[in-house]
């Protein structure tokens, strides 16, 4: 460590002010930064202040580091600005727009520097929150750039604040190029500005117990020239030792090649269908037309990664299995490049790195499929802002397939196609809704991970899993029908369990046959306009259904009421015995309530104003 | 004035405390009282620093007196407690009940007293607010019993707060006998307890300027020996003098018996049929079988006062016409007398002063129905926590009935049978909801009264008003149908308006074909249960339906879509020509937003806990 070697300040050199104790921190050097963030952790110093980092724009030149206080229910943000310009704008909002946005801003009017709790409005003009919420702990010029450290509760109860909840957060960020006289003069349609989806609430789980021969297996692209372009799905297969036995994945982590940070979106590793003798090799895009058809049997997930996401850590009873007879030895790894900047010829090598043991642990991990079947029986009238499909996973299939004991989620990843904007699975006991096993309130099907609950979820025979998805359908001319097209939709919660069960699917749709007196009803209304004929596709006859505010309702009271079809399926095609046609809904008693924020019980010493912010000069 | 004669404090002695300003005023005396009280009005001291009064129990054991500040958005309590016990508790809730209530609470634990801010929950236990937003400004004791003093903004964003808006709000309060340990201690359940409705935010309306030749006329029940029994309607025919020529009434006041204050609980003023020649003269309960029949041709509303309302003032540039050609002489009284306690012998004269001037103002003031017609076509599903039902006065209506300059409404009385909860009328222009004309998001069908408007809403020819009601029928096992009976339901806003028009009705219903075809789509999804045959009647039809969440979810979008059938009318019989048949549902392109509560800037100087209060001693 060393001292600081000037003291200048940055833009101009500000008197102190007594009312924000932010300012004290004017001449705090760096070694005053490790102290002081290690001090807010509260428990025993880690390693790491910060253990979570993601960069914001596609050059890396915001960086975001973070840690959470579950005790304290706030967030300790550090910003690190490696051109910070003219000031910085930070914040989050519902889905990524930068109007409606909860903002932090550091800006100069050319003179002075100021730090303000800020919000957007509907036209991205900025306004000065009444109470500040975001508190500054530190500003810093290093050679990296200039640190910001400052903390912000879940929630604050100013209505114009973001609630920071448990699933997908939507992290927004400006750049300043010039000094503004007031923080009112600043429109987020001036500015360059972006968006970065994070998992900001990471779950606090302890390290489970790692066994001692643990092996490593790393599956990498290998020296990918990472296309111009700025979507692109790479894929590569790749292959296990012959002979390789059953061994349990314990462990996975990511690898991302350096200074590709903020290029890397998601990676995800599959193995392929056991069926299949071997698979060609291949590195290329998913897309490219050089892509043998065979690997589209290379499906069954075994690790998931995206952005800002750490290790993933099997609980220390189970493990998933890969290896061994009647398993393929063939591995596909997928990874999304997103390069919106069309960087072109950057080489990379990211992949996912499997821990695995021979030392097999007491129960195999499994991953089960929730929420609805992939059937246009299930569909979104367009121009919906938040439409919500359900899939039933019933007490008379989980009473059949599940073992007395139970089974226990520990892992969840969240699944629908382009329309989807929010996602939750509820477990029903004896009719009333019991726990949330995932839930998130601002999903993307743009970020789709695998997630580590923060509690493990027990379902029992004769429980009832509810799995419900809202999709917003504002920009669609024509009802949005379920299954596997990219503008169809899906509704699914994967899950991830141990003991392993057959029971791989447990979903539902609307008995057809009530779907068809839909029609038939929508004709009785509105004069013959949906073909009831044998020979009309579902499809069709919503494509010709008039979406007027009666056949909306009728159609959302349809699925609310229908009997449905259930799908409790050992794998895709076989299914449990029983009946399973024209189910009943399982009824549902009494409700959770949605997680609403909680104010903290006294503001603190929230300042009334923005604060006139020293910068001090730590190390570099 | 005199000084206090002793400086006893209730019900011990606490040490002054210094982190509440309230204790300050512990040795206030009764001269500081009304100093304080005016200076905290913000303008010109009025005679009566606190110009709203109101019994809170029946027997008057408790008094509340009140001001409002809408320009800091608050209001000053004084809560005069005849017999203080233990201590009193105060506060607001949704509809009355003393279970998740909004709670200002003063309570001794035999040694020293305590204000705080409280809430109960759903069993009726108190619970400290985290947030103290009552702020208690003096407490004293006097001959007359304990004063307290405090204020409360309308908003204080504290989730467990009650949101104080326009229209009804429920009063509560208890009454505490003997001393509690700590506020958590206290179950409202425990306790003598009450409700109390009353318009809190009275309009900030300046007193029109009179005519000098104002005459006035007391129309009051006559030396009436209120009944020993809870509730008594009481019926008092009267009579204008012969020859009694145009007049216009310019405002009216309730005179209430002096003792009687908690008994009067509303009174109405009606003119009777100008088709009759003459009336019986009767004084009795209206329900009285010696109760003339004819009697109910009285029904034409003058005047209606209710419990905490004070005078009533026509605009300047208009009044209401009686007397003269072409109407009535007869008039009729009707008192609500609200008795719980079943008091024996109590005496009563109170009625109305109607004040009146032979110098006609420019414009003749007259009522116009709003809302849904009086058919079983409306219905309302048993067992709705929260069911909306909604009627139109349509463009094409106003269009045809209205001056090119329009309406001017200035007054509204709300009106539904006994589950309404919530009415609201909106103003439509253009298909864009304007402004709202009445809302009342805590309405109680035992609280009508005619209100004057916080500011005069102008109708033009082709505006829209469109009137809702929300109905709760948890309690019912059977539909409610629209009708007279008061088991039936209504929903009406007589809106007082001017100048006169010939449009005396503007209301809807659904069109009864598109009802029958929902009958007959309730069959095809539920196997023939409802009978559809010509013979039936809707009532009937809809005593038949099997109320499962689709059949109700039908019919509420049914009211949502289905075109409807207007009544424009002269007088109830005589319509506007044109064909109000099947009209189709108005279009509304954008809505005003649902009033929410307005966080204070800055929360002030709220202490954490409850205060230690010093009660000083005032003159008699």
């Amino acid at each position: 460590m060393q001292a600081p070697s000037r003291r200048r300040r940055w833009p101009g050199l500000p008197s102190p002010s007594a009312r924000e104790a932010a300012s004290m921190y004017g001449t705090a050097v760096a070694v005053l930064l490790v102290i002081l963030v290690a001090a807010l952790q509260g428990s025993a110093p880690s390693a790491d202040p910060f253990p979570y980092h993601i960069p914001l724009d596609p050059e890396g030149t915001l960086q975001l580091s973070w840690n959470v206080s579950y005790a304290q229910e706030l967030v300790h943000f550090q910003l690190l600005a490696r051109q910070p310009g003219a000031g910085v704008l930070f914040g989050m909002s519902d889905r990524g727009e930068l109007e409606n946005a909860d903002l932090v801003v550091l800006w100069t009017d050319g003179d002075r520097a100021y730090f303000g709790d800020a919000w957007s409005d509907q036209k991205g003009q900025l306004h000065l929150d009444p109470q500040q919420d975001y508190q500054l702990l530190q500003a810093q010029k290093t050679p990296e750039g200039l640190y910001l450290l400052f903390k912000r509760p879940f929630a604050t109860c100013d209505p114009k604040d973001y609630f920071i909840e448990d699933g997908t957060v939507h992290l927004v960020y400006g750049l300043l190029e010039e000094p503004f006289p007031s923080l009112e003069a600043i429109n987020t349609s001036s500015l360059r500005t972006g968006l970065q989806r994070v998992q900001l609430l990471k779950p606090n789980i302890s390290v489970p117990t790692l066994p001692s021969d643990l092996h490593t297996l790393e599956i990498r692209a290998p020296d990918v020239l990472i296309p111009g372009q700025e979507t692109t799905y790479w894929c590569y297969i790749t292959e296990l030792p012959e002979e390789f036995p059953r061994h349990h994945i314990v462990m996975y982590e990511p690898i991302v090649t350096e200074g590709n940070e903020a290029l890397v979106h998601h990676m995800e590793v599959f193995q392929c269908a056991a069926e299949f003798e071997s698979f060609p090799h291949f590195s290329g895009p998913c897309d490219s037309k050089m892509k043998p058809s065979r690997l589209n049997y290379c499906r069954h997930v075994l690790a998931a990664w995206a952005l800002g996401a750490k290790a993933f850590y099997y609980p220390e009873e189970a493990g998933l299995a890969f290896g061994g007879a009647g398993s393929s030895r063939y591995l596909r790894l997928e990874v999304h490049y997103h390069n919106p900047l069309k960087i072109q010829g950057r080489r990379d090598s990211s992949g996912i790195r499997l821990f695995y043991t021979a030392t097999l642990r007491p129960h195999d991990a499994a991953i089960m499929e929730l929420g609805l079947v992939y059937t246009p029986v299930m569909a979104i009238p367009p121009r919906e802002p938040a439409f919500v499909l359900t899939g039933y996973c019933t007490a008379k299939c989980t009473r059949l397939a599940l073992p007395p004991a139970g089974i226990h989620i520990f892992a969840s990843q969240l699944h629908t196609h382009l329309t989807g904007r929010q996602v939750v699975t509820v477990l029903v006991r004896d009719g009333r809704e019991r726990e949330v096993v995932n839930r998130d309130s601002h999903y993307s099907p743009h970020f789709q991970e695998i997630r580590m609950l923060k509690k493990v979820v027990s379902v029992r025979p004769g429980d009832v899993l509810i799995t419900s998805c809202t999709y917003n359908t504002r920009d669609r001319e024509q009802a949005t029908v379920g299954g596997f097209g990219i503008l169809e939709e899906m509704c699914v919660n994967y899950v991830h369990y141990y003991p392993q069960t057959q029971l791989e699917l447990c979903k539902s749709a609307v008995d057809p046959g009530f779907l068809q007196k839909y029609f038939h009803l929508v004709n009785r209304f509105n004069s013959e306009d949906v073909c009831t004929c044998p020979q009309a596709s579902v499809t069709q006859q919503f494509a010709s259904v008039p979406w007027n505010s009666f056949n909306r309702d009728v159609l959302r009271a349809l699925y609310g009421f229908a009997p449905i079809s259930m799908h409790c399926n050992k794998s895709s095609a076989v299914r449990f015995q029983g009946e399973w046609s024209l189910q009943p809904l399982p009824e549902i008693i009494s409700t959770l309530q949605e997680p609403a924020p909680r104010c903290p019980a006294s503001r603190g010493q929230s300042p009334a104003g923005p604060a006139v912010v020293s910068i001090g000069r730590g190390k570099g």
